[in-house]
């Protein structure tokens, strides 16, 4: 058949903010952030991220400018995720781990325009701006303070403060249009073990098909109780910043990571679901008798990086935690493999078992190939 | 930052072919077909698809030429939906419903190069070719005959038989390159209750993005088993045609939706899933007590169309289907809004519960846009 239509010419372009948008109209009054005693739903979220992108206009912010952030899980870094793309712009989320002049490579390389910080953060963003702008003799970056939301402290760096561009934005801003899905949304840079950090750009397309895939290759539900252990920074939090939203569920932020926090916050919010490092499942493991909670509903875990060994495993599903493994790397967009379980694995023994969920065996559906031995096809831009 | 990367150049293209080389790498021993006494795996049906591929390649079937097929929810209708498309053509599934006439305007309309016949069909399928020759002065496809897998019949129309094709077909054949996701994987037609059936063509990456969002829209976990209730003519099955694929499950092919191939076959094969218009929840509620089969494990069915009446939805729940709703039209790759359920809905009087099942609210997340009034947007190629 020569006739045959092609579609594709007024095509609606793949992109993790419409699951935002989604969220505000099909979720409205469900909770969409919980942080101490703050609770937002997503027609709130929706709002607040509206009203963030129209400030960052108003500052100048224009299309495929780079806006770094240094912060822990908050709110704002959460929000961020989707507000500073809605500006047309690519959100940097860096590494606080990483030392002040390591910041200040990756502020240079990315020419950063806006720069966030976190309150606990500002030391360090201090000495990194001073070593930009006298080693790299880079201008000054334009500064916003993020205060912490639940207990404002008034520590300030320069003029600007998050909660104040969210209030003075417009609550009915019409986000940039997205005319080509392949331009960048996020840039992260590699934790530089073996050299410089390196940076890798996401596309909004390839976001949006990686969120999909993880959903799936970890078999996320609907309304999902997510916690906040793993990174933000860390390849978008595996893109679970934007797949909460995509699942209509509940984003439980933490400042730190520690046995207590994770182990309340847990009870207090029934939480389903949590991405973690294998350093993750120590802490938990080690917690003191009074940090522990009895954990009534296992809590699914998603954890990245060096299979966690048996012995581990084992002992971590015992205290009520679900483990399902996963690799990947920076480059992939996070996880691209995941294990996915077997139901007939389920009449192995036990230390059986447990090897099998140390593996990490299946590519994502969106992953286009994979050698395990060479990686030599992970990096492309498969999706 | 102007030097950002942009991805795309070398993209590898949606598609749901991908899914069954992923299940044939992945999934290669689990059943991927059952139908009466044959089993196949998806090893073996991704096999029996390269050689049906390379045979229709033999045939002279070149990118975009239309192949029809008028058959039931038998194997090779299921493989069809792969095998057609690795070949580079477009696969048009024919409602066995139609009379000859309306099969024969589908025919001349889609210029289908070669018509494949469920031997049931053969009647229907000659008075067709008839009009197609006399009416429309159209020359005669190239016809193979579908006889049944369990049974043979010898029945024939012509020379070429559909397990010969597969028989005699390269197993090692290497897919047709997918150069443009854009490039159409099917051609359906609507059912014509208005007008003469209207032509609706599918792209890879549209199959690809709604064969995902129903997944997750339905929140189908790996290995389902899913039985063919839904025909596979009525938008490629809704697009688990190729979904079951993409998650490693079993399909479950019958011939006839009736009470008793559907209570013996979910209680033989453990059935998981199965979509359904609503007359087959009453030809499950009508079933003689000889047909019926207890039900241990509820059974998810998605029903699409009009919405059920709450007392239908009662009785089929008491008798172990748990029911979602979903509404769409094949200008829509199949359903667009399902009705995803709300945890605390589970708190609510069960005549509520009914009334709330019975709609069909949200968009799925590939869905651009849609308004229920109007539905001026859901035509769209939205994805």
């Amino acid at each position: 058949m020569d006739n045959l239509p092609k579609c594709g010419a007024n095509y609606v372009p793949l992109t993790p903010l419409t699951f935002l948008t989604r969220a505000s109209n099909s979720y409205a009054n469900r909770t969409s952030i919980i942080y101490a005693n703050i609770r937002f739903n997503w027609r709130e979220t929706h709002e607040r991220c509206c009203r963030l992108a129209s400030s960052l206009r108003s500052l100048d912010i224009v299309k495929n400018d780079v806006v770094s952030v240094l912060a822990p899980n908050v709110p704002a870094m959460l929000e961020m995720h989707f507000a500073v793309p809605m500006a047309g712009a690519v959100l940097n989320a860096i590494n606080t781990r990483l030392d002040a002049r390591n910041v200040a490579l990756i502020l240079k390389h990315s020419e950063a325009k806006i720069f966030f910080i976190d309150y606990e953060y500002i030391d360090k963003a201090k000495k990194a701006i001073e070593i930009l702008m006298s080693d790299f003799q880079m201008p000054m970056p334009l500064v916003v303070v993020i205060d912490d939301l639940d207990s404002p402290t008034g520590i300030r760096f320069g003029e600007l403060e998050y909660e104040q561009l969210v209030f003075q934005g417009n609550p009915e801003y019409v986000l940039e249009n997205i005319d080509d899905e392949w331009d960048p949304i996020t840039l992260s840079y590699t934790s530089g073990t073996t050299s410089e950090p390196k940076g890798v750009v996401y596309s909004h397309r390839g976001a949006f098909l990686s969120t999909l895939s993880l959903i799936l290759g970890w078999e996320m539900g609907t309304e999902p109780v997510y916690l906040w252990s793993l990174p933000m920074f860390h390849c978008n939090g595996w893109t679970f910043t934007w797949g909460i939203a995509a699942r209509g569920g509940t984003n439980v932020c933490i400042r730190n990571t520690t046995a207590q926090e994770i182990y309340s916050n847990i009870a207090l919010h029934k939480v389903t679901h949590m991405c973690a490092a294998p350093i993750v499942l120590n802490i938990i493991l080690e917690a003191k008798p009074h940090e522990q909670r009895q954990i009534t509903t296992p809590v699914q875990v998603l954890v990245g990086g060096a299979p966690p060994p048996a012995p581990l495993l084992e002992k971590i599903e015992r205290v009520g935690f679900h483990v399902v493994h996963a690799y990947g790397l920076t480059e992939a967009t996070g996880p691209a493999l995941v294990c996915e379980w077997q139901a007939k694995w389920n009449k192995l023994p036990w230390e059986e078992q447990a090897r099998l969920k140390a593996r990490q065996g299946l590519g994502i559906l969106t992953l286009a190939d994979v050698d395990v031995k060479n990686f030599k096809n992970i990096g492309k831009c498969a999706s």
